[in-house]
């Protein structure tokens, strides 16, 4: 069982959000982050960098708005619905844009770009799910 | 003049964004995030903790808002309109819930808190005036 | 597999580090920065919160710490040694600090805190044998 | 007077760090991690960015450490002083790293790597100063 996991079960007080939801959500933007920021350092290694430059700015943003997300998620006192539904939204957004640009890379033999979009659908996925959740 | 101004006047590309607002921006998303966490850190010094425990939870979430939107802001090469709006509105939305409750504390007494109310409402501003310039 | 090793392994150059022991690290790092969060946010939520404020500190610079590092270690192009190895050593001690605090209140019954106190140890663990790789 | 000085003069407690200093050095760490982070983007934006790969990877470490140091030196609450040693120490070594590579391109015309470099130089040397003061 993951950290995300135990640390919800012994969590102190009740939470009115699904815990399978939150979990799977919290953890997704963490591994975006990471994906995300191991895929910008892989792109800056490739003799084609000037070609990636879209790519690695996009990363740099979405590891930034999966780590903000995932913490604020992560925290249930004094729950705040606006903070996290418009957390949410800009991660979706984030995950949509990184993971069309690193699409296109993968379905060109950019590897690291095709594990990093599947990352980032994930990541928008566990979100969007979440955001019916909470709505 | 300021490392944000200089380091804008010294970027190699046109960009599309009136930039006034968007340094202006920056420097408040900065400004307001460390003002957070000082007060985050200053209320945990209280007496009172038990009655500012809202008031922790929404500078370590408006903290982390400000720092990834004023990141995302200061990355103009291959702009995304959205990743941009999205971020801001979270970035408003954070620094709207942190300012209130902010402000509530400080006028009752609370010094610390009314100082980081002004820089929350000076970030949500700032956000505010940007936003409507990109849209 | 993880996206870590995922990405590490479609990494279009070579890199002078242990595989496992790196997967390892960058993983654990995550692992403890979001536990961490976690346990900061049951911390506040706990009746006797006044008695947690030093947990909740340390909580709070043991996840900047392990982000960071974690970040760090995700990026293997222009390796600089001395980044890596002063970062493992500041999130070392990171770990050490939060991590006796965590297991001291894990020990007087707070369970979420003896949860993080594990985290804690695993990434001072994971930090300790790669910095020992590394030297 | 900057918000981060009003936040420390309306901080509840006494701490014991000379205070003109840990301004210094929290505003340096905030203004580096954001010269950093826009002079990654602008290397993103020139021609030449593949002989810029090294300052943009230092760059990106640099902010991250920075925004470590920065956030755990404005905890005054149950100072650890250990903790700010070892984040000042690889704070010091990520402005050393990263400003030696942006003053070597700043000499050779990228005028915003120059700028990045003075960043660079006064973060690392108010961490100097602050890492004096508390030893």
């Amino acid at each position: 069982m993951s950290y995300t996991r135990q640390m919800l079960e012994t969590y102190p007080r009740d939470y009115g959000v699904d815990s399978d939801k939150l979990v799977a959500c919290i953890d997704a933007c963490y591994d975006c982050a990471n994906a995300c920021t191991q895929c910008a350092d892989a792109c800056l290694s490739e003799e084609g960098v000037a070609h990636l430059v879209k790519c690695i700015r996009l990363n740099a943003d979405c590891a930034d708005v999966c780590l903000a997300t995932g913490r604020i998620l992560a925290r249930q006192t004094e729950y705040d619905a606006n903070m996290a539904r418009t957390a949410l939204e800009a991660c979706i957004q984030a995950c949509s844009s990184c993971g069309d640009e690193c699409e296109h890379h993968g379905g060109m033999g950019m590897e690291h770009c095709g594990v990093c979009a599947e990352a980032c659908r994930s990541c928008e996925q566990a979100c969007r799910d979440l955001l019916t959740a909470i709505n």
